[in-house]
């Protein structure tokens, strides 16, 4: 059936697997110091223009989430997130689990807002019991948003400034970074991310790879990170499976053709529904698509192609989430016009 | 100078201290063992008509809601508060600190809503992806608030019916319970609180005691409380201290008289406020008022009687708090009326 | 160059690899609910001969350790280890950052002694000041072992006598169990495992996967085991990933088949070096072989073939590993020959 | 009847409750900000000859070990400890609880050695796993130890040396501290322990308080050490409390007179046990003393006097500790030895 659930249901794209199969019966070095994490991490430098970057490479996003914030914070600090933020709502609690409150900000389409962010931190450095709370020390922001909203330049170089004001650490999630950098709407790119960001993520398993995210401390990372991956977990012994995954990811081009490809068909099938008259919930760029569904066609769409129920709007309609990937092609998006 | 700054800038009750003064030189038992401790746990327990019930000492507030909270959740669970409750806002993130996350609700007056609990509850049953979730687990409420204000007996039969409903524990900071069960709109007493709640504290730190907080198990503790109470640094080993002063709180109505002074005060200061023409932030039947004083009226008043500056209410006035307690005469608000 | 420094060098094992390249297109489910490994559960469960066994699939093992021992214990509880356990020394402190504790035995060979296990369990039950203490509620041990040791089936049965007397988990480290499994000495199976185990481990990434261990709960999971794993930062989106290769692994005798290699290879290794009077450090009958070297031909080796230096033997004397593995082939081990 | 089970069974001294009284009607700040706190924390700096010390107030033991160690150490560092060390032993893994791994070394009389220390460190530097490990970055000693015993000036400054040169900080648990200074075997004071500590403790529970720690950091304490007090619940908010009695007991020499006595009435005890020819498990020169007893002996003592059972010896005997106090009597020894 045509599935446009979610954009990690397939394997990897035809690079990716080339190189693992190509490199199988090679013998690497471990723990993040084989040559193909190292050459990876060489290629994500340059693309940055971040020469003093320092790239480590994880398997998952939460673990990712977790890792790089219980990291960065000390015990009495905490990290700021819109209430939408994924490590807020679906990562099961595991900010908290490392002993960190994710404080929230309320969302406009997944985003915060500098605004607010300054008014909170002015408000925090001003409150009287400030002592007796959880320090705001690093800001979280995912680059497109869980609602597949994208930052603008300006409003990121807004936000930066409130995190220069304040000592705040900026956080950008990149889980689906691919899809925002390459969207029409895009005003952004890596080495502007590396400038303003303390840390960020590019995404491997939403955009090509098995799995695994590349993470990228543009101006150096904090003392002994590699014991802290260990220490969560997050060390993979055989490195080279996401190394060689990274290297073909970028190596001529491929991430950003795959996750062009991904924006495209969200294009595509934007226009699709848009022709048809539905209604969307979100204005999204990026490939995922947030579609307003009267319960009676939900249940019809629904044995007919894979899409997620994401939350009810209003009782007699609902919610919905088409994803696209890497891997949608055009027929996928001509079939489903057929059915929509 | 005269001081409503808060409820914890004296010693103890005159029948604390004189029990403190009389067991001195006693050689007792240690670690909760002790006869005294023994004995208050027993008036408690005969109070709260809970004779399955098992109460501890422990030496203040935000030890006691991490310890209790962390002791009774799993690491999957989580606590529901409001985003006004004390555990949210100014311990310092010392619930995070254990592992547990906070998931807030909104607040009305400091207090949570039945309806609106229920609602959360019933889209977390729904939520697909619920198991990436933390999963509420305990219901945290505080009487009174952090704003003085009381839940009344219908709103608390409501809230213990969605937790029956969800399976949640219902968990009360009594902090200032005795203020709460002492003031004339208070239609619940300790047996109905034994009752519904799943574990509750009767504070002493604000109600006469030097220092400690007596927590009720109702039903019974979790197991080994006594080792999660040690291993989070709760136990006293000259656990006595704590013991002695409960005795004596819970000895002849002492820990009533003392509360009652509180909340009588409290009146007294509110028609003060009220007479001249003072508007209120709160409608607060217990021994916190907070009050809305024009900025200027505010710094001439700040020479001459302690309170707490609490937030700013536009920009021209503030919210200020003024705490009674078991301390305060009758002459402290003859001399504040005086004054304002 | 030859390299025998470590079991996780290479890639996948060709069966592992063909089934990531054959199921590449296809669309799966996520997080675990993918087809394929639900599949490979239902093959290790078959194999087990554990009916109400539940499986799940862990990319690494320093992360399933984490993960089962803070899911299987309450906060008051910790878990009994030799000292030279791989979570007491080689995992940065994971278990530790869970906030358990690792209470540590004295090690033969890398092993726990049953009676020493016995001794502790009632000198804890007999310490007066056991409500002070960590309580011991899981054991752990690795199969084989760290120094590549393993227990006969009495000595395991020993050791479960006690689990049960103590009521006391057991689990299993299977990071390297098929080399152990496979081994001439080895006298016990998959089922004897499942029958005495609470849970262990079947190690993917050593034994012919890319990455990837399969933990089998025989008896069933801790309660809202997945959320745990999501909340550890363990939980691949794309679990299809790991569900792939054990899938391959258990069909058709893979698993077996790779780890009988590396034991069969080690077996050569282990002649070759004691044809030659080489000392052994110890007497393993697996995949990873400790011998003893001079100084002056441990640096003569080193620029020939890769191996581990492990721990200094007195002052003229070195410690060093080779470890073979699936990939190890005869050829190996005849130029190794030549070289020592 | 006579009890020597342990030096917290009674009140507080006397110039400790009188101070309690004298008090008691007073208003003043909290949170650590009264008059008291702040004059006893002067008081202690200028014994310590300190004047750039941070000194705290904490109400127990635990408590100040759990935060003093979480809040110097990072997530992937450790601290090493005797085996016997309390935080190892005897306060239900408060440590791990944090987070933190405690490393543990042999002890000697319950003492650990500057060579067995520098040997361990140099271990941990060379091996080649360090990354895969936690980072020794603390020595944690008590002064007495938990058996008593005393290190001599050139045994701390041994360790001292090993400190400096690895850069470990180091924690000196003085929770029976007085009792240690005030022993004729002591060599050294206040301001040489301030010299080569980042961190110490001095114990008011066991020495004349009724409850109470003072955290010293000669050098100053870790950022915002009071906000990492009350995210771990130990932050009492009637400061005043600690702050008074430490008050009393550091004016006019109140602690070392009040400990003293217990070290004086120590060596009376252990006068009288040498006497009759009883056998001594340890050689303390302090407070506790550890005293081998024949079991039929035990059982008949133990209906006369109050003492704790410490440990088997052997088969047929058995190690008990006496404890003398603050509040020990000169007749109370002769009672004791007409009975022993």
């Amino acid at each position: 059936m045509l599935d446009f659930s979610c954009d990690y249901r397939n394997g990897a794209c035809k690079e990716v697997l080339d190189a693992l199969i190509k490199t199988n019966s090679e013998t690497t070095a471990t723990y993040g110091f084989d040559i193909y994490s190292q050459r990876a991490a060489e290629k994500i430098k340059a693309l940055c223009k971040a020469p003093d970057a320092e790239v480590f490479f994880i398997a998952g996003g939460t673990q990712t989430n977790m890792t790089v914030i219980s990291s960065c914070l000390r015990s009495y600090e905490g990290v700021v997130s819109a209430e939408t933020g994924h490590i807020n709502c679906h990562e099961a609690g595991a900010v908290e689990y490392t002993g960190c409150k994710v404080l929230s900000l309320p969302h406009h389409e997944g985003k915060i807002c500098a605004d607010e962010l300054g008014a909170y931190m002015r408000d925090f450095e001003n409150n009287g019991s400030r002592d007796h709370m959880v320090f705001p020390a690093m800001v979280y922001i995912s680059y497109p948003t869980e609602y597949g909203t994208i930052y603008s330049k300006s409003e990121l170089l807004e936000i930066r400034k409130i995190c220069d004001e304040y000592k705040l650490k900026l956080f950008l999630d990149g889980a689906r970074l691919g899809y925002g950098l390459c969207c029409d709407e895009c005003d952004i790119d890596l080495p502007f991310i590396a400038k303003i960001c303390d840390v960020f993520y590019i995404g491997g398993t939403k955009v090509g790879a098995l799995c695994g995210e590349a993470v990228v401390f543009p101006k150096g990372a904090p003392a002994h990170f590699i014991t802290m991956i260990k220490q969560r977990g997050a060390m993979l012994a055989k490195s080279r499976v996401l190394g060689v995954q990274f290297d073909a990811l970028f190596s001529d081009g491929v991430y950003f053709k795959t996750a062009k490809n991904g924006a495209d068909r969200a294009k595509d099938l934007k226009k699709a529904f848009a022709d048809k008259g539905y209604k969307f919930f979100m204005n999204s760029p990026t490939n995922q698509q947030f579609i307003i569904l009267d319960n009676k066609k939900l249940k019809e769409l629904q044995s007919k192609v894979g899409f997620e129920v994401w939350e009810p709007y209003g009782t007699e309609q609902t919610v919905v989430r088409f994803a696209t990937s890497w891997s949608t092609t055009e027929e996928d998006i001509k079939e489903l016009e057929k059915l929509i």
